[in-house]
């Protein structure tokens, strides 16, 4: 392990669309300025611990493909430490801002949970001075609360309330490592908050147990000062029946049950949207429109398959619609692009794992500057505005403001003898509109 | 048209389920007294007036089937008379208490919006004498805002104001005769409150425009001193790529952005339900459980079918799985089992729309006395009280309240060494328990 | 009806991916050489009949929106011919050398079969005329067997034999008119072969049914001379609960059933593949690599949508990969790509379907360039060429040869202690290599 | 280990429907005649050793739950045989007649092919003394050729020719112990033939490979006088992104391809059908009318999840609707009713895995008296023979013959002025039909 895991140890550089080089960004220019800020700064990417550290390749119908040098050893803390070198080796070929982790990704599960906290902090104490000597930033912290067969039948929400104790216990020692990394968010993924059958659950205790749970984090955060934000993601199902963060829209509702609608935000997956039944992009804008958009985690699915396949992102045009509802969001504030994907369990090779990293980066990049021109450019922009500008008529607007009524309004359609005439939706032209920025 | 349009004209009368005869009720005798109300009461049957009486049979790749003689004619409210001479011999062969209509559905769109509400109401005189006659009563009425070519882009998510100002026109007569029948609830189906595009789309501005809209109908059910209750019909999509009623989770997170949840409930359809990617039982419980449980629309998908089928419920079991979240909830208050069900286009000899309503009616009293014999025995209540019976204990209970911290839990799992431990779901157990009411 | 329909009477022209005007080609230059073929001699491209002029713009929930002159009048032969000005306006406006059509989109139903068969071979002699002059010519024509309420129960799988008759006097009708037209090829559809319900179905019956007819029409095929493709389309359903033609896979299957696996082949739908579960390129690589491959529908679904959408392709990304596999396959002989695919019913102006064409138009041309590159440059091929080298070699070439025997091969293994090791898959490498064509 | 591993050790006892023990029978009554033949030579259960013995009750997202005993040692060969002693433990609790197995199942993979196959011989020889001592029997054998990492990219369908050579090895070994244990039936469920993308992927060379290793298996079935069937089991994907052997259908028409839909059936799973897109009971009906009819794999998959749940069926209805199938495809000959099913992984308790399997065989056997009343009766069969009844008419008929032409039939329709009017499906009154026979 003391030799380099990936055969190019010099970070990828940006080499231009044409180069023929393999170990290069060909879209990805950290330094060029998009809409007056740095691409870095605009995309925020993230490599996810989990994916790329911690999982062994494994499926429901096979085990270990990949056979990682620091997945096989006695000495669970010296593997842990071998797998953050190799992390950090990662980060810095590929040369992003940020990485993002749970507790059990980083360091091993000890005999007791005091035991385990305590491997936590002292991998992230060898995290600090890494991030220290790489320039790497902690996007985000989260507890892994599914993992462990203690977790089976829910963290926050389990009918035992020692595994919700346990939970909490767990949260307070990541969010605080999360905090003194210098965190810019924490996340929440309910993995198992959800149920496998309704008729073992009590639907309206979980709900309770789960908008207290939240509360609790959010009132530790303003304890310890922790200036971040939480983050809530939103998935559908798996692995249970039903999740309760189901999607962007139940989850506000979800917030505005515990009072946290001003407080938590949401970090959407694009698989997560898609299981969902919406497409990526209609989570980013619902979660604009509604004041909670917060990060995302980027990959995608296969649109053939009906579980979380977490790909890494290739399709420009895809990805490109949904930056450009981040860029109408007014880009991030703390989030970032997570990329909450894995190589296939095939690509066993290291190089699979810069390779594909790179890819979705440029594929990013490229998206990215799509979505500028068609930001800047602003034709679509114009062209929406247009179709809703009688809304800014005095006459119309009232109609939304207080003291507006059915029987005034019924009254004006009668007196003016309203009859209004459908006008093209256009969508056809607003798709080729779109597809003219391509590049 | 003056002769009787159905075969049988004695209303169905309870038989039993071992009666060989075609024309009975097998399981539903509406006066048996079931968990201290008759069956009639429980259940609340209302048939549609549009997929029983307004549709042709037409589906997108072929047009009517059914040739129905008052679909034929010159004069539209005649048609529209001899239509309601029909439904009300419907219902009477059912002797269902209930019925329920969209304004278009009952009488012919006008040269303006004045001769179309004026047209409603006349079948809308039609109609309270017949309910005299007949004892059937109105379960809720609501306004057809997605038929014509004007509400294309929707009604009040329209980006053109004017049809915003039509469709609360609309509502408002609707509501108005509504209320004058004696409804028992107004239900908003917003078919197409949703885009076809995001790009051609202000989601801002149009969900602004739902929570106005809807803001506006409250008000007017106050002002006219309905007492009935206003619902929201969850749908995912379907005309539209996507509605922003999507399901019971989302509704609610709408309601609480237009300061609605208690005023408003919802009307949970079966099939729309399934489409949403939940269960019908789910969406029930979450409504419960959310406190805005209103009325179900009664019907199913086809499983295999990614559209909104409509057919008329078949299996016990699943139905029964129904019933048993709304006995849980306290049963139905204004709330009714309105038939959103329609006939298969090749099902085209009147008889085929009795002894479908008929069957799907047999099937909701069986599964609502299964239903009934798993509320009283208890034994399901009991086993998922046992679950969460830890909670109750006063240590676990103050995690939940005011007061709690993660410190302070935090420090309870390290003093009390807390290593929770897995029990099992059991899920097998309850479903086999489930399985064993069936009869 | 004498004035033009479409706006702008010019033929679309070739204006490169710069032009900012609207009524151009960016990328469809259709005398452009390309891997030694003209343009439009690769994308063939045709436009469907039924989408673009017979269909009004309705949908489950509402009527038509699109009031197009040729649907409203008393002569329907009048409205046939003005109906097919505009549509040899449309191929002229849009330069594309090839259209397609049922008979019931050309002309109306008579009063008898005869007279219906009199209405289209009438304006099939209009056509003939308008071909001559406008050099447009026939892909393909099809019987609709599915829009009359007496198929409502299918046509050569109907339970009476007597619309199975019907069904092939209507086949041998259209059959004839497509041959004396010069069509290429022959399209069989099976809208309502298949079944709502098994329970009343006997599927035996109706697989021999469907086998027979497929048999009689290929045998008139050769009675005429005809020397187009007889093509099936695969659809697995809708409007049917169950289609019979229910992928490339199943039909293969049906067609060795029927011996008929070297004489029909089949035309391939985008949408229809998603619908079944495939991704389109799959479809064609699928029918490729059996023998069967065809001609193909162009269009998309909505990735959230469960029914057929038939959209105007837009993803170029997504299209190239069918080209690509297209050229793979030796691209089309009688096949072409037809624009099976209908505007947004919000789309009503007449500009709206010339620009959703040319749009399309655009994304194959440019998708084709991409495959095109592909293809020449040969890296992907080499990759999976390599993948498979050592099945080249003779020892395991044999493996695959008669004489094989599981002993034999087994003492292989156990003689030369095989143990095989993986090797990289390199999804991404191959994604990333795709991706490096995007233009 | 010595101790009994279920809290029960009498086998299941028929008790009645109304009995209220927990470790009873309800419905399956073995010995009940039914149809002329006892319930357990209709059913013919089998216990899947996999999911009851070797998973550990993992999942994408959390490890092993249920810490059985036999899971945890040094000694694999020790611990293969006391999972064997718990399995037969509970196939005589169970009293089932079958079992089935994968070769990686009973034994541990050897550090070489030879000592894995001995391995499993060795396991094989326990199971004959066991089989004989218990009266079980086994149902089918078959090799696991998807677990192991060489297998990632595929067995038969491997790039690599020594994969496909290591998996021809492994399968006879598996068939001759299949063949020695008095196996009724050999099953091949290709888990990693298809594909992860088609990009990497030669389709043509897969299914050359695909079809010739089909026939390797037949040639030596017959070679060593295995009288048994050799079953091919479909499935659309996962864990692939695509699986040749995607539903009946396509596996049909491979068979033909390869010459052998004579010699091979299929074994259909529930969950597989269910996730190509078809009713567990099309597929059965579908491989009756093609000849192809085997066995099944009884689970159920959850409604709203989009991968194989595997989990117990508990609808009677639906259940009852695929052995009306059977029946009327004249039963099983060497196939059988295998639980391919999981308890759910919090269903940690030992009793957990008797009580499923016991509520399992209780729904089929209520099932199989619901599909035996239906099939005797015969209501539902003569009303589908009434439906095609004019089909046994000589002019008709003579249609379906050598000899029809389209041009005698379309000349019959014009003499006959042909004008077929449609009649009831009656799709609702069929499905009250089979509502009657509930119980």
């Amino acid at each position: 392990m003391n030799a380099r895991f990936f055969p190019e140890v010099a970070p990828l550089k940006y080499a231009g669309p044409t180069s023929r080089d393999t170990f290069v960004y060909r879209w990805y220019d950290k330094n060029r300025v998009v809409l007056g800020k740095r691409m870095e700064d605009h995309l925020r990417f993230a490599v996810a611990y989990w994916h790329s550290f911690t999982w062994p390749g494994g499926d429901p119908f096979g085990g270990e493909t990949f056979l990682r040098p620091w997945m096989h050893g006695s000495d669970e803390m010296e593997l842990a430490r071998a797998k953050a070198e190799v992390a950090f080796e990662l980060f810095r070929v590929l040369d992003v801002p940020f990485f993002a982790f749970h507790d059990r990704d980083i360091a091993p599960e000890g005999r007791s949970l005091k035991e385990s906290n305590a491997n936590v902090r002292a991998i992230a104490d060898v995290f600090a001075k890494k991030m220290e000597t790489e320039k790497v930033r902690l996007l985000w912290g989260t507890a892994n609360l599914f993992s462990n067969r203690r977790f089976m039948a829910g963290a926050a929400t389990n009918p035992d309330p020692e595994v919700f104790a346990y939970a909490a216990a767990q949260v307070k020692n990541v969010l605080e490592v999360t905090h003194e990394l210098g965190g810019e968010n924490y996340v929440l993924w309910g993995g198992r908050e959800g149920y496998e059958t309704l008729l073992n659950t009590s639907l309206p205790r979980e709900l309770d147990q789960m908008g207290r749970f939240l509360n609790l984090v959010v009132e530790h955060k303003y304890k310890i000062g922790f200036k971040g934000t939480i983050l809530i993601e939103p998935k559908p199902q798996e692995p249970t029946k039903h999740q309760y963060d189901f999607d962007v829209g139940t989850v506000y509702g979800l917030l505005c049950r515990a009072g946290l609608e001003k407080e938590v935000k949401v970090n959407i997956e694009a698989n997560h949207a898609t299981l969902a039944g919406h497409s990526f992009e209609h989570e980013i804008a619902m979660a604009a429109a509604l004041g909670i958009f917060g990060s995302i985690d980027m990959n995608k699915g296969d649109a053939q398959s009906g579980w979380d396949t977490d790909q890494f992102p290739t399709n420009v045009e895809d990805t490109a619609l949904a930056f450009y509802e981040i860029l109408k969001a007014g880009g991030y504030t703390t989030g970032g692009t997570n990329f909450d994907a894995k190589i296939r369990r095939q690509s066993i090779e290291p190089e699979d794992l810069v390779l594909a990293h790179a890819a979705a980066i440029d594929v990013c990049a490229r998206a990215l500057l799509i979505a500028a021109d068609m930001f800047e450019d602003g034709a679509l922009r114009k062209a929406v505005d247009a179709r809703y500008a009688r809304w800014d008529e005095s006459e119309n607007k009232a109609m939304l403001a207080p003291g507006a009524s059915l029987e005034a309004i019924a009254a004006r359609v009668e007196a003016q003898r309203l009859d209004p005439q459908p006008r093209s939706g256009r969508q056809e032209r607003f798709e080729a509109l779109v597809g003219s920025y391509l590049r």
